[in-house]
């Protein structure tokens, strides 16, 4: 008996938007204009920082401690075993989002099941335990996060008991459809219904604060400044008016 | 799409026998016989030593951190609620299992629902969070397990998303229908399949080491005594064909 | 530079009121009329719980790790030490917190110490360490709260630095003059400035409480009762008109 | 290739003295004369807390985590097995010592085995793990002092690979023939070649802040009397030399 | 009296083949063969992650905490110290094992002896604490796998006291002997009687998940591919067959 | 009411000394020649290692868990916030020290703050918390020590309530004027009054041992070499007397 949640779509071109903002903008956001202060997947990082800002809805699955008599289960060609329909169903574009209870002792997705989801177009995989096979991972070219390597496989701690539900990452409550944010200095979740609003507003606080750094770059001191007082909102204003000229 | 397992249903008699056994002794009967060793949760303790063993199904439920928009939702009264419907429908006989992510810093129940939860004839309620209201907790004579004494309401730091399914509780797997058998000493989890036979070993498994515990009394070595090699073995089936006389 | 907070003087009758209301009752009242959500010191526990409730406002002190050169100053009677002076300057009255960061592994105060404390008037004291002597603090009769047994003193680990400024303890932000509650269960710190309304607030939500507790173990049902919708509440209106009958 | 240290034997005499020795009084003994910090065992308590203060040499047992091939070492009968073995063997009057790894999650020994110790003299069983079979430890009248009741045999987690050799046991270094004093309060090792100053030293402090005490309750300040400067050490010598009358 | 294990000698030539083995295969060869989950060193990883994989037999070494007047004995041109014989008398193509208690704020080796180790002809270096000197260490050349970077040398924590005996090290028991392997992404221990049959079934699991991979990665879907069923299978063994041509 | 230390200002030469003198040696000056043991900061590294090692007095700040109606204050723009003020007063030269609790879910400062201590002309900035905006911080040149990668502003959990007084980062001690030196291994802090003697020490040792490395890689075995018995320091003098020529 979970609760339902009906999930609001999120479009492409806010997608899009996202993977211009960053999650420390993104995470102002979520406090400053909507009071969430739990949004960012504690020490979840991707294994390869050199790849480009990710985004997309979350595609949940729960693990619980395993119970060695069911340790059969686990095993990708044992009829009960979750993870092989998960990797087929999972919709082109989502992330990945796999609740490994925090555990930082074993690896919860290798090579060959993230082969899959990249040739199945899924934008990125992300654990708040360790993940496998850290060389082919960084040769795969999708976005992996996770909090260790580690090589043993999930069974020998975990077992995987649902998907498409609430789950915890990173110590952050993930519902289905809740877009991931990540890029080379952490993930976030932000819910579905608020990503349009942080994707304009977190355009809007880059840029601003862009300027507020190259100001104070020139030895500009902070009161005033940074938070932009009136007299400083207004220069910036001027500035976007004038074409933002290189010479602020 | 949680995985679906059948629970068997587990008879009265059976669970009259596993009020007889001590939780340590069905830990030895589950590694010995059974192969599994996660079987205590950790740190769940009665508030109230005195009471009876307790034993009956597990009725879960399931808790995230809360996001703070969703606050709202957790108050009783709110139509998206899941806890006051629990209340309502849990079985009697039932053990409430509460996955309370481990936070020993809120009271994941308090005074008020206990005492519902008494009234429907419940038979036990645990936790791997706090508890609160521990003076009325104290008066209510129903056994109630947790990790801590914590007078803060569950909402401040979790939310309830989901019941009835697999949950982890004291780090130990819980499913729906497990069997869950308490003392003063400890909490444990029996999968229902195995209950019959766990009752059945335990109690000739006290009986046995009981009678070896007054031969060591008696300054009895322990090699060949404990564990019963054969020969120990068979003056304790005599002992027992004798009636099981006070001199041993 | 110490941010300067003023703080507003808790009058007696208030913390009269307070010393009647549960820690439970306390969080409540502050998350949901106050929106303070951190206020319960996690794990900070009276070593006598049969002792009375208490109340009254904090006088801090403020502990780092140990650099072993300064051992010396530690020592009560050093000149630099700051602990024989606030022993003697306390005011009667004030609850004495001491932030232990968190260190179970340390007797905070031990006897001798708290015997002058009682003598001279204190309410309490209060860390989120541990304390030592704990014979002679269980015939003491001032509520002594801690998270641990501890026989090594403070200055195998630690060093007092500051006192009457801003501390943790227990994970919870406390300035001198909040006023720290405790009873069997718990420790909260009440900003200065809300105690009077909670101890109303608290009282009121107590005594509404009780009447459904009673309702509840009559046998009604938890929906309408608990939270009382309209219904309820006239119904408990009506009880308190009636000048609150045993029967209900 | 252990080092090797001689252990100088302690006499009965200074084992009954540092019987009537406070741990508290024991800690500050060895830091302020011996400098000695990390001498008291974390969170080690006895189970019933009404027993006698214990001391005597310690005994060591080892474990590590299981190795799952081991495990059918790890049962009593086992002729690889180390316990059987050790509980023969070890010398009436000492303190076994096992280093359990800090698991609360398993209890290191049960009733049997305790009560074989408890027949062969053992002073008291201490353990950084768990304990189980709880309610027959309350039974036996030996200390038996633990960190946590787990029902789970130690060999779901540990094996035990080492006995009489150099432990670790809530953080502090153990070696064979190590002094080990408990109380209600907590568990310390003293090194065996500093017993006996620590019997003399700590009878004397106990003596001296006894009186202090006694001062103290009748109003006397801190400054000057706690520690005593000269003129409060030449009044207990006084007071001493008058034979300790009843009026201080 | 430690347990005695006799320890297989392992050949070069399985050496060898360990060392293209890769530890997440070595841990799955492991568990699905021999029943063994816990032999993953948690977070213990190469300072140099560039440097080949690693196998060899491990030399072991145990510390406990410090006790302060031992701090003398654990300098190392002290006659007591353990370290130096050590370190002149571990056998060329050992892996040195330091058991550091998980502390990672010690660095429990520095440049000068593992220079010496180097010279030796020591495989690698591994702890579950720091390491110091990491410049250095980045200039060897040998492995050197620690959990964290750590400037303080061991003696502020830790003291030598055994070598040649069990320890445990990153949570994994490990025995004189044991083989350790290491690569970028985690390091793992093997026992010695197993070594063989892991070296044989991770080179044969390695080459038929490579294949796996590159099917995976041409589109194919996972069920019946991988893992392998029959026919699959077949289609691996034809291929194998036919001389592993680059058309798959 | 702090304790009042006054702070012996260290020389610019002493910096410049400092700064050529690694992290490893400087605890090994601080333990052997000054008996402290813990002025390592724990898990505090560089974001860019890449920079020089660093040396400034320190520029304290301390935090403490957020009260959520102080949230407001905590905008660089409320009057009460201690941040904007701060940072123009740090004296050029100075390293910012942040208290930051050990949360790694925060990033206690961000790119504009940073941007101003570097034209400010601040040495380093350190904190036992996270950072935030790394790849700002990556482009700006100047050390920044932290133990985590974190995109929430410090306000979502912390607030900051006093500067310039004693702090505790990593787990040591800092007080305002002590001296920090980071490089990419670690960062430590040395009381003031020591700076000049572990600076000249520091320079000796590193000196003397760089001399042994270059004879430990030569095949020289370590008893009587390392550490340097009478007659290797002879060498060493020798060597060093000779104009330190390349063949040793």
């Amino acid at each position: 008996m979970p609760q339902t949640r009906k999930t609001k779509r999120v479009s492409k071109a806010v997608l899009n938007k996202l993977r211009q903002v960053s999650t420390p903008t993104i995470t102002t956001q979520l406090i400053s204009n909507h009071g969430l202060k739990n949004v960012s997947l504690r020490n979840v990082l991707p294994i390869d920082p050199s790849l480009r800002r990710f985004a997309g809805p979350a595609f949940t699955l729960r693990y619980v401690p395993l119970r060695e008599d069911l340790l059969p289960e686990q095993y990708l060609d044992h009829r009960a075993n979750l993870m092989t329909p998960a990797v087929e169903a999972i919709p082109p574009g989502s992330v990945m989002v796999l609740d490994a209870n925090g555990r930082n002792d074993v690896g919860i997705l290798g090579g060959n099941i993230l082969m899959r989801l990249k040739v199945r177009g899924i934008e990125a995989a992300v654990t708040d335990g360790g993940m496998r096979d850290i060389t082919e991972i960084g040769d795969l070219g999708m976005p992996v996060c996770c909090t260790a390597f580690a090589p043993p496989p999930s069974f020998t701690k975990l077992m995987l008991v649902d998907t498409e539900c609430a789950v915890t990452c990173g110590g952050v409550p993930i519902f289905p459809g809740d877009i991931i944010v990540g890029d080379d200095e952490g993930t976030v979740a932000i819910p579905a219904e608020l990503a349009a609003s942080v994707a304009e507003g977190g355009l809007a606080q880059d840029h601003l604060e862009g300027w507020v750094n190259r100001r104070l770059a020139q030895g500009d001191a902070m009161p005033g400044l940074y938070p932009p007082a009136k007299k400083a909102r207004e220069a910036y204003d001027k500035w976007v008016a004038d074409g933002e000229p290189d010479e602020i």
